[in-house]
């Protein structure tokens, strides 16, 4: 690696400007720079910032160029910029959760994911936008390769900031479809860890059985980076224990100690998928097989699942009642139509249905597990095609609601687009707790893919 | 490494123990047993434990060989049993705090180290006994060198339990000379990390800006093993900030960059240190010097430090008053006559006396940081002399304050003896926050004596 111009140092991987960085062939200064040149000049037509101040970036950059200078220790993530969404805590920025309800909301804390990125050594690029709340109504943001689509939701800013290249990664959040599904739209990679690997602490409260912190970045390598940061223990959630953290990242590099079989899975609302979508699908199905033999095996999951997106609702809906019910009361007529119609149906859920949906993810749990005891990954769509045309809607989730209410891990890998060059991802799903697997395993696909 | 017996498993090094279990040689079961064995032989007459609950202990061990079984990612002390000092909070353990005040004390919640430990893969192996709140009154605990001797405190069942074999590490905190004091007693390598490094979250409050935790062990890698998975940012230690682990474990085995240099410092207090530690010094000075000239200069501290202890006495004893006035108010009559004066006298530390001191801190730390730019290391002891005889005081910390006063990193290395087999140890404090580089001049200093 020469010496860089500052220009094109966003165009680098996390891992690249890592490196560069380390070596010095790169400060984080100037990395930052060149970040905000490229926001500089898309930001305007793209629009996936909700809060940026230069001056408070740039500061932390020269700090971690300082680190350096001194011979200090330096994290895992030093000197590298990272968008965070709009409903995570920060005390350097505002956090105003996408709604008018939260306008001038500042903490006074960071979330404790935000801790971990710097003190790995991170630089808090900003705040990227969240649709309302973290559900369907959209923000400002575009989509990077066509503006005139949506990015999906409810990332959105995340997603479409890294795909443009204005930042290296960027965390999301995840309760029904919105890692996946903006990953999938805007052509990055996407990953939502197990359930409850992340600390969801200082972040904006959905529903504390589903939601799931992710991240997005341009490379596969560059989410295991950060994955591996912001994966630690922290008893302030209450669903986390104490275990191990992955290692992703030398997991990553190692060798698939048997060839890795796949499950291909069409999941009960195969009928809303598009023909592109299909048509992809067979193609990568054909290929890989035709390279390994027997590598993906086409499965129907069980008819227990035919309940499982209602379920979902349920559970989701009822909690957004709960814990939304503040916006409700001092706002309702500021929430858009969708949310107040999904909160005013969660208001109607029982307690007794909640309950029961609840304890039927025990079912489904079991169900997966044993499809994922006989495959090391499950092949799906990241969402039913690419981006919708229009920006007042944020796509379907309908993909990823499965693997958020059973909790396993899945990754958006962007292999697939149209003629037009619009991106959608394969969604590649592994076992509870078994992150690190998943991405060897999805290491091994894409290089059968690119053989 | 050979298959071992269980038997003598306890006497194996953590790193030892760690390498053993990960190559399947040892389960963690069979260590922990091992240390069970030891406990059972020699507790009844060394006293170093509060708290112990086999039962506790072995189900965790049992849980650590399962996640090896099944092949899931294991932490840097996967399966390692470590001691905990009866001031930390434990959800397994009672933690009573060395007092009748707190007697039948069972927190709901792990203190942040204690999870640290878990999610590393540690064993909690049980409560180390403490001093009665971490001040001077001794507990029950005897020195495994001689039992006649005071272990030191406050830290005294930690220290006593790593000398005698009973576990390969274990935590304690030291105020002023809580951990460096009871190691060099015990002969055990001991470590006070920089101030803030570790979080106290969930730990006995004695004096916000001096008490520090600290950990113990029978070798310098086993101490960097476990002082890399506690030195972790926690937003819950309000004094912490998110800075870059130090990693000290891979510092250690480099190489140094220029053979160190070490200011002999005599303190303001030389009149109390012993004669046999006064020849001890004079050795280890003409033993490096002749090994390598002009390694260690013999300093005196400027005439500003005389003033020092009296700072510290002042910040301690206000700050006992106001942070155990419910103990004092509640139980005057169950503590002891020593900590009764201590916090009667913190009563009468006016509050400009106080802000005076800790004002006076900044001129200290800029006259240390003087030092400490132009040497690697400073030498000094780790206590006037061997342990004293008696066990009902714990020994001078004098040796101690100022590094705890100016939170600068501090090691014991048990370099010394009485010709009767009394240990005691060489104190070795380098710059704040510059914790990895403390480790690797200390590494560099024992291969010289061990050349």
């Amino acid at each position: 690696m020469d010496k860089l111009n500052p220009g094109p140092a966003n165009l680098l991987s996390a891992c690249d400007a890592r490196e560069a960085i380390a070596r010095g062939l790169l400060s984080s200064q100037d990395l930052v720079e060149a970040c905000f040149a490229r926001i500089d000049e898309l930001e305007g037509s793209i629009g996936a910032w909700a809060h940026l101040d230069k001056a408070v970036a740039i500061e932390q950059a020269q700090a971690a160029d300082d680190i350096r200078f001194r011979g200090k220790p330096m994290g895992a993530l030093h000197g590298l910029p990272v968008g965070i969404k709009d409903i995570i805590d920060t005390a350097d920025y505002p956090t105003e959760r996408g709604t008018v309800l939260h306008q001038g909301r500042r903490p006074e804390r960071d979330a404790t994911l935000v801790s971990l990125l710097k003190e790995a050594g991170a630089i808090i690029l900003g705040k990227t936008v969240s649709t309302e709340m973290a559900v369907y109504s959209p923000g400002k943001t575009r989509n990077p390769h066509n503006l005139e689509h949506t990015p999906g939701g409810s990332s959105s800013g995340s997603a479409a900031a890294v795909a443009a290249a204005m930042v290296p990664f960027a965390v999301g959040t995840q309760t029904n479809g919105s890692v996946i599904r903006p990953a999938s739209y805007c052509g990055v990679y996407g990953f939502k860890p197990s359930f409850a690997r992340i600390s969801r602490h200082g972040v904006l409260t959905q529903s504390p059985p589903l939601d799931t912190i992710g991240v997005f970045s341009r490379t596969l390598e560059d989410l295991a980076l950060i994955a591996d940061v912001l994966m630690r223990f922290d008893a302030q959630d209450g669903a986390m224990t104490p275990v191990a953290p992955p290692c992703i990242g030398s997991f990553l590099t190692e060798e698939v100690p048997a060839c890795p079989h796949f499950a291909f899975v069409r999941t009960p609302v195969w009928d809303q998928v598009e023909a592109i979508t299909k048509d992809g699908f067979r193609e990568i199905i054909e290929e890989v097989n035709q390279r390994q033999e027997k590598t993906i095996d086409i499965l129907d999951l069980p008819p227990a699942f035919d309940e499982l997106h209602e379920d979902h609702r349920k559970v989701m809906e009822a909690d957004l009642a709960r814990n939304f019910a503040d916006e409700y009361s001092r706002g309702k007529d500021d929430l858009s139509v969708v949310l107040r119609e999904m909160i005013e149906r969660g208001q109607r859920v029982s307690d007794s249905d909640y309950d029961n949906a609840i304890a039927r993810k025990g079912d489904y749990d079991a169900l997966l597990q044993d499809i994922l005891d006989e495959y090391d990954a499950i092949l799906t769509p990241a969402t039913p095609g690419p981006a919708p045309a229009g920006i007042d809607a944020t796509g379907s989730p309908v993909m990823n609601t499965i693997w958020t209410f059973c909790g396993t891990p899945a990754l958006n890998v962007p292999l697939l687009q149209t003629p037009e060059g619009l991106p959608f991802g394969v969604q590649v799903v592994g076992a509870k707790d078994d992150d690190a697997r998943l991405f060897r395993t999805t290491r091994w696909l894409l290089d059968i893919l690119n053989d």
